[in-house]
């Protein structure tokens, strides 16, 4: 039971856990475009709303998604950073910022909103959304 | 304290006070340009992540950027659907569907995800962000 707070805050470890899978999407999946590690990335319930397209939902259709993304954009790296961050019963939800690397040396920068849960006590994305500020 | 619960779901009375505020939005704040009426859709600490503009905080920034959208994108309407929601601690996470007829009589599809709180004895958008599907 939690108790009655005016301001509930993420605690830290919680927060270094969400960093660790923010870098593992950067370093596995965009980087050396290893599509698995999306599992440890994405719950198994997931869904992604990217611009652009219609929302999409379960491992197979997001590895789909980010395949073609990387291939379509040319997508060298994406760095993530946690702008704000509220807990939500078991969950956290995040406002972020990301910075996209795409062909031509281009950066594209967006901002998110993450809802995060714990799978196999790892935390992980289980809704994904963003836009572009321009 | 809440029980274990492999699946938790948003009460009914709680959907139907979110869809009332959704249709306020629709009657007061886009049809009538009652800016004002923003206070009973939005929280105090709302925070907006438009697409094509940074992230927006706090009431006055909010009613600045629906006084602009509306006037600039000639928004008549906005018919918004709930397609989702999970519970979120005291709070509930909804992604929707947004019709908004523009200028020119033409119908533009969004999608969102809002993370709603409780608020004066209200249920408002807390956090709000979408984007277009094409």
């Amino acid at each position: 039971m939690q108790p009655a707070q005016k301001k509930e805050t993420v605690p830290d470890t919680v927060i270094a856990a969400m960093r660790r899978t923010n870098e593992l999407f950067d370093a596995e999946v965009i980087s050396k475009q290893n599509l698995d590690a999306l599992d440890r990335v994405y719950t198994a319930h997931a869904r992604v709303l990217p611009p652009g397209a219609p929302m999409i939902e379960g491992r197979e259709q997001i590895k789909d998604f980010w395949r073609h993304a990387i291939a379509g954009m040319g997508l060298t790296s994406v760095k993530l950073k946690i702008v704000q961050v509220e807990p939500a019963g078991d969950g956290v939800i995040e406002i972020g910022r990301a910075d996209l690397s795409v062909a031509g040396g281009q950066v594209v920068t967006v901002k998110y909103v993450v809802c995060w849960k714990q799978e196999d006590g790892e935390w992980k994305w289980n809704i994904d959304i963003w836009n572009v500020n321009h």
